[in-house]
């Protein structure tokens, strides 16, 4: 349920063209809507600001069909997550103006654009931690905030991240997608003030543990005040950068 | 290094007080003091807007007082964590305006009071918890945020938690501290829509794992953009939240 | 073995009918019958009021038929667990009256229905523990109880939870299927009186461990008396239930 | 809070002596009590038919000492588990009646007798599990059920089990204490029906690794439908029995 | 090279047709034979009394092809483990008097039939352990040992394995092959006085660890004097048999 | 229970001078003897053919005492293992006859000497790991064996192994103990065709997890037919040798 | 970017052909060449004396070729590591003079021959560990090495190291590719006392874990001095080893 | 055995002083000297030009004195890690010209001064990582090479390491102490061309996992050819470089 839409029924109670205790019903009922597998949470958007996304990863593509028309139902946007291509070719006809990120493997479809955001810096390790950015790009930008993208700078050369240092300094808050050591974190946390959020990912072999190994080093750094998400979770890391962002665009 | 004192510094150089080139090398000195055990990183409070700490856990109480000596000498606040008792007697009588918080084992000294910052809420899931907000406690006061106390709210007695309700509204960021499971994250997280930062707590037996359950169960919370820290990391939880405040605080 | 199979043998030794050292050979001879890869345990019935289940999962489908045989050649009821689709297709012609629940992988046959049983409760975090709910469903049901379905009432929208008092506090048994961080079994073991199961399942990616997390979380439970089964143990969740429903009929 | 006192406070709306709204405040007031360090949950008697305990390990006497007082003050029974001999003799002058069981580390202090319960039969693998049941016997008293000690039966010996036939039979719920290999729930579990939970314990050295092999061993017990509590959790599997039990008692 | 092979050109030196320092020579560039991607130890009969067999997991059709001929070349006998079927159907032809158990995936191809050795009993504790029980059974029989099978014999029917106990008792060697919680060994090492050697199998789910939990369940086992190998190696489980059944025959 | 008691009651029976009956029924009560925190399990030396010995590791001094007392009295000789020299004071006086190895932190009292047995030779790869060889040597001692001592002949200087060739060839069966990386099994295993036994020790740091590389190294060790115990289990190997070397004495 | 280009850089600053402060811009635009999803590295060869190599698993063969092209075009040697056959197809009419060993999933393309090189050994274990050893062997070739291969020399049958003596004495430096429990290092390591680099492999089963033992087996070698590389980093051995000796060359 | 020593032996057998086969005798019963419970390897610093050092953890003070009597009596130099200051107490006056280093826990005595060998530098990422560094520096001037120390440069503020780039470049080869997240080693490792060896440290708390995540951290190093060593093992890192450096020492 979108907050305008709230708005709306309150007035009608102000108005006296809804009974108090009739709203009220209303109210409880619209809360989640209830399909024989899952219970959709319309009123997410209400308490946090964000609508809830579809995690679609062991649910079958009928299911993923039938939650996503009955979220774009309730007139909130879209996200689907986790979607593979064959998947989200059941979508492509059914859900309007639905749009696919093969990379971030990630599905969206805005029906109210949201009001403009912050400014989020993506950097990543190396090339194989992108399609864990692009799910992170693809949701902040369904969230209304701009995502810079600054890929492979991993500090094996250092020289590639300092020369983004321009970019770097400009952002509100920043995203750190490293896999293997993930010591990128560190470097990053140390040379910036505002909010830095490691997103650990599953790449390197042996030893790196699918993630372990990066999210271990995340929570160690030694860079003060970074904060970290479960491994290869982009969609995670751009709602916490919501979360931070969004007081920020209130108060303007 | 303080900013102010960089300002004032570069004014003399503005004013033909100073050669760049002198300047420029006076900067590169005084970015760092070396003692003959650590570098004492005066520019941190340039680059981040909080000044190095000290992480007094496998350092000797004399290391701990000359590192201290050299903060405090160059004019920035102290911050002294996992500092026993017995270390602390000796920081006691020769660290001016030092004060010491038993609980969180933490010794503070605020030579510049802070700008006035946010309002964040520390929760915790039991008494057991507490050293560990505490230790956030003492280091958001030393940045300036005011911390509310919410404490022993776990979710067996989800009422505890539910008569709080107000309280945790009001807040502009939540830290969550718990150990054992670690469900209180998922339950405040779902409640609000404020940053939320997880501090996993050592507090447990057997497959509590020393924290890394509550860890693990923090960092798979159903609650989308909740954040975390290593576990028993009070003082990087409270860095985070000043990370977040600071940017929301200059924009008044 | 059936209890009523036994009664039968013992009453004919009572009136002479047979001879007791021949009764006594018989009655062990019965108590498993060996085919060349596996024992059945005729006996499992007699001593624990519940037929010996056939875990499928590496076992051929030629093996799981003759066991399944031998089950009902026996007179005993049939559960079939871990069942592939096509596994199931060769017992659709040979088992009389079987039945497939495809979700939950699970086959049975009933043969002689059990006496009514109790009320237990099912609730799944979200939509992805449903499969595993199904296989316990299923087993309630063959063992004689009735299995109210809950699904999708994870934490992060804890207002879909208390949505459902009743149907909970209605319970005679709880069972609580959760991934990912399993927070929804504290907060059930919370509100209730009732016996409750969580049963950890292997939803979630990253640091949820295959299910270790969930595991992990629930048995570090803060709600008290709370006990766990292994993950994706939905059939020993039932057969703990039955365990704990049969003497409170017994006594009706 | 006492149920009894509840339908005091009920009946007194009732008949008119208390305003409905001014009770309904008191209610809520009185469903905690706040201390320094702790909310003491008086309501979880009236939501779960047992008090609230206290695990004394990671609190100081005093805290133990203002928790108990404020359970007892508030009429309910005390349990103190995890309490060394040490802390609890501070208890002992000033709690009345209490009593302190010195191998299993719990005080007890029974003000309002429990109805007459269940008969739960404790075995244990060795004498080294002792202490972890002992914990559970005290809670089941306090609780009102009778705990039946078979201890020193590991499976190693396994005629010493068989010898115990007639009191395992007996039991209306068996509780196993086992550390090393945990094998005696497996071989418990397959010779009997009723509720069977399993606690393992952290004996042993080595790849015992404090209790988890034998945690992990129990939960792949191939005895269907038991049960499992966290390592050491003496007075998780008494509260888990008491769930079991309590329905069976009240029927009756 | 075979025991014979070497006294026959030990003799040759003994009568002078052969001149020491060549015998040397000769006996050194006998001990192993190199092929491009191996080094077939040939003078493994000779040290230990059993050939080297190939590990086929990971060596290409062609590989174990190669090391096959060299080894039955040589005058050995041949033991082929963890080999695909399809990998088998390139030996079947070109090997003389080769053999293949589908079960155990395990090829044989005796040339010199072993002298006669002991008696060792397999126990299963289920159906699915049986393969890695087939595969010692044929190292044995290889290797001139009886192995006689009981398979399905889990402690949660523990009147099945009561029943064998005269075969049981009839064993020089005892070999248990269990998954899960590993139980079995733990019973019938606590029932018998020979050498018992558990094999933990990969067989169970979650907990179950891929086996590791019956390892480390064996490796705590309460009975005293069992010994462990790694996880599915039936074939080194026969060889520690050989090892100790080899001097007993000796002796006769 | 020793045999030769045994043999006595069923020549009584024999010669009628004891009923059947009567035999039966003590030779049951005879089995164990009931302490009241131990069954001290008489009947093992009869099953397998060593005594019941005390693990005195978290058993208080008293209870070792008793147990021991229990254990002389029936006519069995004592092992105590993992006994410190505090408890080891208390037996002293009490014990008749009984010894203590300070290093092996093992106590005996033999009150019937064991028929000779059978060599075994015990190689250690460091200093560091000789109390556990102690401990198997003096339990192989009480057994009848003679123990051979190759101290400190890890394979870093491989030349002092190799110096010892003609003593590791003499032995009927071999222990190595070996923590760190614990590659002498390997390397002993690779020239010798008795049984090997390998005891992994806790001995060494950081990745060395206590013991756990040694134990997973000798488990994959590349030598065949290598059994292995629990990590510091000395005890438990040197039973595993009497199980091995028992039938060899018997058959001579 | 390599040395020479950059000398030719220089040399036409210093003869007035280029502007300095234009050659500093150029330097540092050559730095690395920005692609979509990749910034390749120009500037490695000149700080570290080797190219970037490329680690294809996870990119697709398009992005392998692109990132190829832009090596191959900046002048310098291509390495691709992980490469599938089919991936290479690709690479194969596109990229000039390039070569690839199937075994060692790698493929080279040199167009300017390195300097001569040192000798280093590469010894394995077993049959299975040559595909990690055969990249570090085209690895070493590609950096000016001659690369000994000595395969199959595991410690079981130890004869077959020492048959190698003298060429693991003429080595200049040792790489030890080993899986299982990786015992191979610590022999090796004892004979020799020139660099020894261990490379554990993941081959194996069971406890094997991956590699994971091999490496902590590695790790905790008892000779002294040795070091280790992740599980299966044949590519980061060679680069190690050509640390190591590219001084060594530069000093004839 | 020093080296000298033996070419004396062997000149004298040139001379036709000493007869070849008992200098072949002298030679094999001089390389190791057998103590009750210790081998003393006198070969080593033959073979490896290094003698053999004494880890003085878990020896008794007794131990090490005769050990270090043994190599002191044998020509060689002593190193004594992992040393106690009061079990140094007891060399101090029985060992001639023996030294501590009370921060590193080390004692070195020498004899024998070494030939000038490497210049090695020493960086740590914290002021906690110092004494693992001063272990290693205090091996490296025993073997004759000088230690240059560069103490707290961790990441978070990397202008403290980029000011030492002088002294990093100068190095021969490069060892990096550091726990926590271990991030150092792949900054240098990037800007260096050197040998560069990783010693991860078990400095940090919760998920550091007592130095763990730091060598996962470096062995999954971005920076390739960087190779690491056993946590905390600042000797070994030693041994290493002095394996590096050792040949380049003997070609001047």
């Amino acid at each position: 349920m979108r907050p305008d839409l709230l708005k709306e029924l309150l007035e009608k109670v102000g108005r006296g063209a809804l009974d108090p205790a009739a709203a009220l019903e209303k109210l409880r009922n619209l809360s989640f809507e209830q399909l024989p597998f899952a219970r959709v949470d319309h009123h997410r958007a209400l308490r946090q600001g964000w609508p809830e996304a579809i995690f679609c990863e062991g649910k079958s593509a009928e299911q993923v069909l039938a939650i996503a028309e009955a979220i774009v139902g309730s007139g909130s946007n879209l996200l689907a997550t986790r979607l593979d291509a064959e998947k989200y070719a059941l979508l492509e006809g059914k859900i309007p103006s639905v749009r696919y990120n093969r990379e971030g493997r990630i599905a969206v479809a805005i029906q109210d654009a949201p009001p403009p955001g912050g400014k989020v810096t993506l950097l990543t390790a190396g090339t194989s931690d992108i399609p864990v950015a692009e799910e992170a790009a693809e949701t902040l930008g369904a969230l209304g905030h701009a995502a810079e993208r600054i890929y492979d700078v991993g500090v094996a050369g250092i020289h590639r991240l300092f020369a983004e240092g321009e970019r770097i300094r400009d952002a509100e808050a920043l995203l750190v997608f490293a896999g293997m050591e993930g010591a990128l974190l560190s470097v990053v946390g140390g040379i910036s003030a505002v909010p830095v959020i490691g997103v650990p990912t599953s790449i390197g072999y042996g030893t790196a543990l699918g993630g372990m190994t990066a999210l271990f080093g995340m929570l160690n750094s030694c860079a003060s005040g970074v904060t970290v998400v479960n491994i290869d979770n982009g969609f995670g890391a751009a709602c916490a950068a919501h979360r931070i962002l969004a007081p920020l665009r209130e108060g303007e």
